[in-house]
């Protein structure tokens, strides 16, 4: 059984980790903070969870270190490299839900972030939290940064027909869409329900900052000089993101060939699943679960094969994979406190 | 260890109940029929319960009767009568999700659903299935009338009142929203995304068959021959069903007496949530759930005490229900396969 | 031609105005004011009025007094009132859409908005403007007071039933649902997108300052010491109010009756619909026009007439009606400006 | 003032049609036809059209012809063709919303509808109607053949920068979002609310049949050889639809160049706004209008020009582009009876 801690725990992806630390075989919550909300019941914020007897606290890494076998910090970028340090030396588990240790070049996460990197050290350490892909560093990590939601599901989506061999343009298109959960707790004009509800729009078009970790991703998979032109958007609903990837090909690449890979690629992974060929997932099949549902399809005419991956951005693209993670380098069975079917509608 | 199985099971009450079963440590799920998509994988229809293995097949009573313990029916009205006996004289529990079984006199229930009973000498036997308000006929029955969406949500809003005496008037108001999933799964102009988006709007205006079965609760709880005035409106979301409730209270009514009567009736409810005075439930913390979560506000100057009740119509309202009454019936402890938090947001 | 200004042009009802007073035949926009967005184009904050070339401006009444011979305020409680005697007294027709000259009776006021009225010497001449129940006061009036959006609803349903002499009960249940544009553009907790979408939840339940509103109406509609027991309800759509209303009638009433008498009320009123008996009006087809759409029920065992009506918040709720009134107090044709038909779907 | 006609009146589209109809100054509607719902109301399938007193009549060409001078077939590929030959003989302006005469090559119209073509000999005089593009054809015209939504969205993301040589690649991504309206008013079980809402997803995944009229555009536009990859999205909205367009451009472009491009385009076309660059448009900014909004950002690192364009499905990318070529034929002003905003929210 591991005490485990969240920091962050208001915000969205805070309370979905408390959510599935609840129902965890092998975890018991020993603290979830919260700086503005401290002292308020959990219930209050998310009445859903009525009963969990939950308080905030506010945010101490000595109390953390204390009492904590494994911290999960859901915070925003830059908030979570000062607090690293001493949860790794009191020996914790840290798995950082932030961006800060996703980058491996320090250089990188300065340029996209414009912020300087305080722990540029323990970089060589920070295991991306993967797991489909590279599960290999999990076991027995101590520091596990997990993937931002979109690189999430755009590696997925991407990383077999690299692995493969099948790509032959390094530049990769990447249109994803996600539900407004993505935006976070705080209320502003992007997010006000009249604002969002009936409509679409792009966003931070090739200016985001998850760019670049799809483009180590890539790289990493045995793309030569990947670069991805990334456009999210913000669509309508409140969980859920798809990925859509554009991959041009080699000659002679056909759709069955890379369909082939897919199935290969994720043969046996409890969390994704690979659709007929021509058939494409929607985000709410996934919602509410750590799930991913992938789609492929061809354009012959242009040798470009395009996948979609399905995800709930909270869920395989947030809490669920970094609980995954947990499991992972815990040695628990991978999918303790993640097999639950979510709601089917 | 229970076989369970369920028939209607492509529906979205069956679906739930599905996955449900999956998640219940004492339920085995034997079979799943459904006549119009007999042969096909459940994972076709509900991706998101890809990895289930589980195949719909065509509904033999006489087949779930051999492998069986218990049978959820999540069919229309009229459509469970005919198959109830064979299943009770097999000695399987029958946990009945339709209307036949739920009004004690079949000429009611022949006035409301413009049909004959073919089975009116079970209805004796017929233990409706509302474990907050009528536990103690449970344990041990063979045949469970689990109730209708909007009767749950009324009848656990109005009953502490009544039960404690404070209604002074046998004419009860029931407004209810619902989700448009409770107009189940088969596509109509009523259901189509560009007519009900964006939208709300009454049906059935003091005409929905729910309205009896709503009257012969509150009889149950001590209302002299109650009438209601029932109207229910479809309401632009998915999931989701709130019931607010008008009750003209004796003279001398405070809110803070009404408070206390239901806090004391739902004291150690593990699905039942009593909001402080004046703080209204949202569907959205109940979505996913088992869970109830009741509002109080009450007008002095009309003597009117104002309950409403949140449930999620495919949980608490139905698929969730029917698993806490079979739980009781067959003695688990009455949260098994109940006690996830749903999705926070 | 008349010469509008608008105050408080940057909210969701001066918005409208202003798309209604560029599409006005007889009205020429002279001046928008917004204090926070002073010196912004209205196509910044509303890029479907891309091409207007307006440009919000400083509120000052003396620039208004001196440019416009009609004013719309589309302010807040309170912030009415102070500019109205200077408005007045320059000769301006004001046509005011907050709550500061509804309510006839000062005391009221301050009982419900919990402020002092600082012009209660202006009440008598304020014109309530709900030109289908009081058409009368419009001509040559020089203030009127624009209704709220539930009483606008709720009286529009009410008024011929209780002119008709058909209601035995002062107590009137009122239940109702609006659109979150109602609740403002300023971001908030309770405007997020995902704490309101896939949601609904009553709020201010028999406290919502519409409330006195009704009964002022409703009274002045022949209903004796009328006592309305008032609950809204917040429904995840971006427009549309609809008003369910429960009216206890005098013995031998039937739905033919009370049907006629609506008919008749309405019959050559260019934006009521009255729909056959049984046919409920949803909030999709007002949505954007100033339309109000009544449908009706009866339930005999409780003699209650239940009167849906459907209107659009910011339309005939708010900014369609403001104008509607301005049309008959200038001696315009009342639909000018307001009978283009609103988008099919 | 020219007479005019809908067939198949009862769908989206042929309902917008008459709401704009119903608004223009220089059209009054004849006869609108549904071989479905002759003999029904308008108003009874789209109660917002409540008031206009047309009923829906059988569909003939000979009745058409007699008393129309223009006809709008918003029917579904290969419905219209039949129906032009005998219209255009009779003198009529014939304006086609369905696919029929979009593609001047019959090969490869039935390569991709899968259809003969029964009138080929009438394509040589269809004139494609997008008028920023190709408005020369147009005046005088008899034959419109109105632009597919997507085409629409498309082409006008992309022509200024075809045009303009500033393409360096004929392979152009095309990732669009589209609203459920798009899908026709027939149930289905992808238009079942449950099953589209909180969800989006990807359909015809380089298989849709807009993807050669878009080939055609850009091949009309100075692109040589152009092979489009389009992957559409069905989004859970009523109304909108968003193109991202990929367009990978020479050396040495920059975002400037590009936007001065797109704004001298586009200098006074009265539906077209070209937001700053960087600003991306939003779907809900057009809804309900004719307009489109584009926006610009440019991905350096892949010389890849990324421009997206917002339009309504129904306004722009169906009826309002149908009235607006029209009034162009017509020899009316090109903004008649679209000139109104629309609602701002």
């Amino acid at each position: 059984m591991a005490r485990a801690a969240i920091v962050g725990a208001a915000g969205y992806t805070g309370a979905e980790l408390i959510r599935l630390a609840l129902g965890h075989p092998h975890m018991h919550l020993v603290a979830v903070t919260s700086a503005a909300d401290a002292g308020r019941p959990v219930a209050d914020l998310y009445p859903g969870l009525a009963g969990c007897g939950l308080v905030f606290e506010e945010p101490s890494p000595d109390r953390i270190a204390a009492v904590a076998d494994v911290v999960f910090l859901a915070v925003p970028h830059t908030a979570a490299m000062p607090l690293v340090p001493a949860l790794l030396d009191a020996g914790l588990l840290v798995v950082d839900l932030s961006a800060d240790f996703r980058l491996q070049d320090p250089a990188v996460f300065e340029r996209w972030y414009d912020a300087q990197h305080s722990a540029p050290g323990l970089l060589p350490q920070a295991v991306y939290g993967l797991p489909e892909l590279w599960r290999d560093g999990l076991p027995g990590a101590r520091l596990i940064a997990c993937p931002g939601c979109y690189p999430t599901a755009t590696l997925l989506a991407a990383a077999p027909a690299v692995r493969a061999g099948l790509v032959a343009d390094p530049h990769v298109v990447v249109d994803a869409k996600s539900g407004v959960s993505g935006a976070g707790r705080t209320p502003s004009a992007g997010t006000h329900f009249v604002a969002v509800n009936e409509s679409i729009a792009a966003y931070k078009a090739a200016a985001h900052r998850h760019t670049p970790e799809m483009e180590q991703g890539l790289a990493r998979c045995g793309l030569e000089e990947p670069v991805v032109t990334f456009v999210p958007h913000l669509t309508p609903m409140t969980r859920g993101l798809l990925a859509t990837v554009y991959l041009r090909c080699e000659d002679g690449v056909a759709l069955a060939d890379a369909h082939a890979a897919y199935v290969d690629a994720y043969a046996g992974e409890p969390f994704v699943t690979v659709h007929p060929p021509g058939r494409m997932p929607s985000t709410r099949e996934v919602a509410g679960s750590n799930r991913a549902h992938l789609g492929l399809a061809f354009d012959e005419r242009a040798s470009t094969l395009i996948v979609t991956c399905a995800i709930d951005n909270l869920g395989k693209g947030a809490s669920g994979q970094a609980v995954q993670c947990a499991n992972v380098a815990l040695g628990y069975e991978e999918t303790a406190g993640l097999d639950s079917p979510a709601p089917v509608v």
